[in-house]
């Protein structure tokens, strides 16, 4: 995994090809009892439509010289996808995405209007996974790992350098995991910059990765993935992630995907924000008492990424 | 209309109540040749969704007692509804939002859920405004002019102190124009802070109530409002509206709706915004090239409310 010098230096790599998303705090709210601030990154803003085009500019910046004759390939729940047929696009490359079938029609034309070829397969994020590693194989592509590759959460930390300048008075931060790239990278930066802040990660019921893998006390396999979310699925995370976690995280609570798809209403009902089930995920959590708060705390998130979750039918 | 002072006023009154909306710098972009610094406030991200509640709360909090005995009336291509809506909603007042026909089925959708009745008439704002200010008579209801009110035009004028603060090197504002309070108000700030400013206001090529005024050298009513824009449709602006915007404007350009699709269609892509199609308007001016600057200039603009028109089908 990265250290913080390693994030630190990759910020420094990327910056130039990435937005500095706003902050926006989340007040005069009706249907949500906010009575800590809440403040959000918007990622959702960010080039690509969320953070994860931080991990993918670090991939594609590093990449050895002729390491990708086939182009890039990449599994995803949509977002990191999208951030890798950008990354693709720009560096002249064919990019071949593979989704799962819960991943949003939005996202698949999205990806396409990028010039990437989107497969559509597997139950969830590992059998997209699977599918697309022996693809990249096949055709001579880099396989863009969504997490397990500290280049890549060295990218994906890069957010918490940024909230940390942008949010001073944070003290608590809720952070959405899907495979905990995003968590792993954050995580390592706020400890050396926030050595006390709380530090929780949000995961479905439906895909309790992280949360199933604590209490095991080793990494698992999670039997069944039965969350809609598709950007948090994941029926199995990496060990270095697992271990970066267990060891910077303070907890991990779990949240219906109900309370994602009421918090992304709301996102979109009172803050006119787009938003996906992922970027709902910190707010479900206090929404729903997962997380509770002393009076005190300041809480920092992030919308994750760009989607229509929010708007109804 | 209101002064400097006034708008200064304003601001201290209404601020308590109101979301301080970040500024999202437009940079890498595809589709668009931004070759300026573009900043955009993001007043969609406002309570209520657009800039509209600034007016409409500085005139509930200014309301004399007992003014308003049948609830509060507004006629609005959407965004003036909601915030009439919204603090009527606050206050306990009973909301009646008239719209013309053309106005978004998202935006109805919102009012009913803030509590008003919706009443949809009229091809444009000037019959939904008829038959606002009937109905506001017989029910003893008071009528939020859009425009028409130093109360209402002191609010909007706010978001420009805003913006001079939080966009310190702008030289350039593009401003969308309905009726035209927002430009009234902004121009009232910005000619007192940033006098060499330039600033210009932008209509569709199918209402264009200003630009057909400042031409004809007095205020006229347009023969027709063809615009689907239905934030900016209206064929009669106000003699004091005109007078400001005449002396303190340097432009008005005309754009077509097909613009402001386009680059509201953009924003969502690009940047992950769910704009309305007025909230495009700037955009729309420099992507037409209605607006061409020299190199070294520094825009601001705003994007004023939510919407899904960028979003497709």
């Amino acid at each position: 995994m990265p250290s913080f010098s390693d994030i630190v230096a990759a910020r420094d790599l990327i910056t130039p090809r990435l937005r500095q998303t706003p902050v926006l705090r989340l007040d005069h709210c009706r249907g949500a009892d906010l009575s800590n601030p809440v403040h959000l990154k918007l990622e959702c803003l960010q080039v690509s439509g969320s953070f994860k085009i931080r991990g993918a500019t670090h991939r594609a910046m590093t990449l050895p010289e002729g390491a990708a004759p086939g182009g890039l390939v990449a599994a995803s729940g949509g977002n990191h996808g999208l951030a890798t047929a950008y990354v693709a696009r720009d560096a002249g490359l064919p990019a071949t995405i593979f989704l799962p079938e819960t991943a949003s029609p939005i996202k698949a034309e999205k990806l396409r209007r990028l010039g990437a070829e989107v497969v559509q397969t597997g139950r969830f994020w590992d059998e997209a996974h699977a599918a697309a590693t022996t693809h990249a194989e096949r055709i001579g592509a880099f396989y863009v790992h969504p997490f397990a590759d500290p280049v890549i959460v060295a990218g994906q930390g890069t957010v918490a350098l940024e909230m940390a300048e942008q949010i001073p008075d944070a003290d608590t931060y809720i952070v959405a995991i899907g495979g905990g790239g995003l968590i792993a990278g954050m995580s390592t930066v706020l400890r050396e910059l926030k050595p006390n802040a709380r530090i929780i990660g949000v995961e479905p019921v439906g895909s309790p990765t992280l949360h199933s893998s604590l209490d095991a006390g080793h990494v698992v396999r999670l039997p069944e993935v039965t969350t809609r979310v598709a950007t948090m699925a994941c029926g199995r995370t990496h060990e270095d992630i697992y271990a970066t976690v267990r060891d910077l995280v303070d907890d991990v609570v779990l949240i219906e995907d109900d309370a994602m798809q009421t918090a992304a209403e709301l996102l979109w009902f009172e803050f006119g924000l787009a938003a996906d089930l992922s970027a709902a995920a910190s707010l479900a959590a206090l929404m729903t008492g997962a997380v509770t708060l002393p009076p005190e705390a300041v809480v920092a998130g992030l919308v994750c990424g760009a989607g229509t979750d929010g708007m109804g039918a």
